[in-house]
């Protein structure tokens, strides 16, 4: 099939020489540029407060462009320089209303100029929204149909989400806000929707009459990264489970929507956030377990705690990892309990959910493989994007009879799609902006309710205020979280 | 896991000489041996028409194994040489009662006599069944314990198969008796059994309600080889569907059996062959179509017609080709037909079962791929025995939204269990009969219900004694077998 391009757009990139933009930003633009996906008359203005010449900057973009690009997907260098022929370089001091003028001026310049949409892109940190969104609202290439792109964190409880909200709320309608959770830009994310809902083997068996319970690990291996102060004023709970974790959850989760717009879909996910069944004192007790890392071993070499980490203030009680037991209050889930974790310094970088299906009622093979008769759905998000379905079929060794073996039916996707690439979230991400096309994003109401649902909890552990439980760096995450599972005669999933 | 040796017993083998013992029997006997399944007393009494030293009858054996053993198979001289010293080798008359004393005589020598069972296995044209049953009854080896192994076909038609039954049942009961169809002994066809009850995933959905229709296809590549005289008497239909087809149909779509026991799981097989709905006249000329092969091309070569071959009445109305539209008139199946086709001089040797299920009650994607929306479980028998199942992602090209894909989860045992051989069925079935367990084979009535079903068709099909639809060699069938499907919107599965 041949690409389509995108309908011509200006794109206005705000913090452009910052690591979002260089790491993830312009790569992807590049791609979609190199897959024919951007619209011939497609601009790209680049913002930020270094004070370079065009050409320097241009430069500059150039060499980030080359460090990321992942071998193999560099392609020409006369598609480079076609692809950086598209960016304008203007110096701005966001917080000041005059410079501002430098958009329209660049936005009326040129044959291309008005054609398309402006999409304004918040490459900043989340404190710079409120300001930028003011100053953009007295621009004349500003209108009822540019788009604003704007990353997490979309605050640090409900209250400061619901200000941030109020004023994007202000100046734009809520079908111009893209919020992004990359997570949702991953293809198995997305893939989630298909397998879900153009499965009927699956659609069919997705309740608490044929699920016994899920699991949702998002493990990382690195630790802080040189970030210590921005982690620790937010922690994993903030940082991963109110955004990544949570939407996973929804997907997972929701009812199947009538249609795949974005509000049948993002409807259908707020459904489920409403439906989380509130972490009360007594839940929270139970239902919650935190962990700090101390010094460990991470892929083979020493590293430091969480509390010696470079900056590090050595009495803070910030978690690295949560593990959580959560219910939905609903018809589909009553009974099923879908347990979650995430923390940093884990043995590995792994992100997978395991759905659970009940045993058959009846059981007629040896006593002894009883333990295996269930089925698992396992969804790789990360490495090795797949999925593998765990089903028992006949041992055929000679010897051993009517023994059952549990085999995987496997699909990696990056092998069986040899042809394809797995294009990066943001590629994804960034061409539905371009087309207009708002459900990989969240709405206003998702962000809310997550951040509800997370205020009750923090509000009602009375343990957050205390050091969270201790887990080696390198292991996964203190003993209270198999402990929570335990509990429930079940235990975390490990890959055989 | 350590091989458990089999009870001590004595095997005793008419027809030693013939093909399926030198073949099939020796080759699966010396497998068990060699895996050390036969229990170390257990001896082995070839019996033969022809006038042989007995060393020169072993030393046949060993070169028909040396001969009939795959590559990878063969073990060592010394255990090749275990095996054999295992053998006793007499000359009989069959038909002469006085002759059969050499079984008792053999019997009652050595160290291990009476230890254990005495297995007869019947490796000889079916006409002798009666003739060896009567002289078997007089000896003193034979008794209550006995246990006979008779090969198919059980009987032309109802008629001679009770007869020949009735014969059986003069002299041994029912648990003595163990019917072999070959198909049972595949592991990819004992499979069945693990799947469809040990996954309740599957379990869950093998009903009307989930499956929309199912399809067995039994096709060979070959044509006659030299046996047309024999092949022409019975048909593709008698020789094929009566058997090896209802067996697969049988454990396809039985209820769960409460447990493992043969007669458990031989209940509910004939259960559904008392359900199978009767072949009226009308219904003979919608739901059956026969097939004789012309002249064409094979494997690349040219071939000639069936009334070509070797020894062939050029006025045969003989089948080789038999598409089936089967219905089966119970609460689990009730409008879920099975369509069934096996022939010869198909374009390839494949077996393979389709479980079409039924798509989601509501169809949310592209609207050119709504026909994909069915999961198909493919259950590949022969050749690459292993399983896959159809599901639909999301095809991940950048530039193609929420476009569904096609693809396999996919289990082929060889690749997977790679550490085990996959036993041949006679090393299975052989095993089963010496352990006791017949579970894996056909019992007496499951004989008769298959006949009286085939035999009402063929009653009723006034087209039968007409000449069947012509096909080329190497095509799959009269047009007549594709239109039959096409009528009900369907078609048979091709593999992409």
């Amino acid at each position: 099939m041949n690409p389509v391009p995108g309908t011509a757009c200006d794109l206005v990139l705000f913090g452009a020489m910052g690591d979002l933009a260089g790491k993830k930003l312009f790569p992807a633009l590049y791609q979609l540029h190199r897959a024919g996906l951007l619209a011939p008359e497609t601009r790209i203005l680049a913002l930020a407060r270094r004070d370079h010449t065009e050409a320097e900057a241009v430069a500059h973009i150039g060499e980030q462009l080359e460090q990321h690009l992942e071998h193999g997907d560099e392609g020409s260098s006369a598609s480079r320089e076609g692809f950086l022929r598209r960016i304008s370089y203007r110096q701005l001091d966001f917080a000041s209303a005059d410079g501002y003028r430098v958009l329209d001026d660049w936005r009326e310049q040129g044959a291309a100029a008005a054609a398309g949409t402006v999409i304004v892109y918040y490459a900043t940190p989340p404190g710079l929204y409120p300001t930028i969104t003011g100053h953009l609202a007295g621009l004349r290439c500003c209108d009822s149909k540019t788009r604003i792109v704007v990353e997490k964190p979309i605050g640090q409880d409900l209250a400061s989400a619901r200000e941030l909200n109020d004023q994007l709320a202000d100046v734009f309608h809520e079908d111009q806000i893209y919020r992004i959770d990359h997570y949702l830009g991953k293809e198995t994310v997305q893939n989630l929707i298909a397998l879900r809902f153009a499965n009927n083997l699956f659609a069919s068996q997705w309740d608490q009459n044929h699920i016994s319970h899920v699991e949702i690990t998002v493990a990382e291996s690195v630790g802080i990264n040189g970030r210590w102060s921005y982690f620790d004023s937010a922690g994993q709970m903030r940082d991963m489970v109110q955004s990544h974790l949570l939407q996973l959850l929804c997907l997972l989760a929701m009812d199947p929507p009538s249609d795949l717009s974005s509000d049948s879909i993002r409807d259908e996910k707020v459904k489920v956030l409403k439906a989380l069944r509130p972490m009360t004192p007594d839940l929270v007790n139970t239902h919650l377990v935190r962990g700090q890392y101390t010094a460990g071993t991470s892929e083979g070499r020493p590293v430091p705690g969480y509390l010696e980490e470079d900056g590090a203030n050595p009495d803070s009680h910030t978690e690295t990892f949560v593990a959580l037991k959560v219910e939905i209050e609903n018809w589909r889930w009553a009974g099923v309990p879908f347990y979650i974790r995430t923390g940093k310094r884990l043995p590995e970088k792994r992100s997978e959910v395991i759905i659970h299906f009940k045993p058959a009622p009846h059981y007629i093979f040896d006593p002894d493989q009883k333990h295996l008769a269930n089925n698992k759905l396992i969804i790789r998000l990360q490495p090795d994007e797949g999925m593998a379905l765990q089903i028992l079929t006949k041992d055929q060794g000679l010897s051993r009879g009517m023994r059952l073996r549990q085999g995987p039916l496997d699909l990696t996707f990056a092998e069986t799609f040899d042809h394809d690439r797995i294009p990066d979230a943001y590629e994804r991400l960034l061409l539905e902006v371009i087309k207009g096309n708002q459900y990989l994003f969240v709405r206003r109401d998702e962000v809310e309710y997550a951040w509800q649902w997370v205020d009750q909890l923090l509000a009602n552990c009375h343990e957050c205020d205390a050091h969270p439980k201790r887990y080696a760096a390198g292991t996964w995450g203190p003993v209270a979280s198999i402990a929570m599972i335990t509990r429930d005669s079940r235990s975390w999933y490990e890959d055989a």
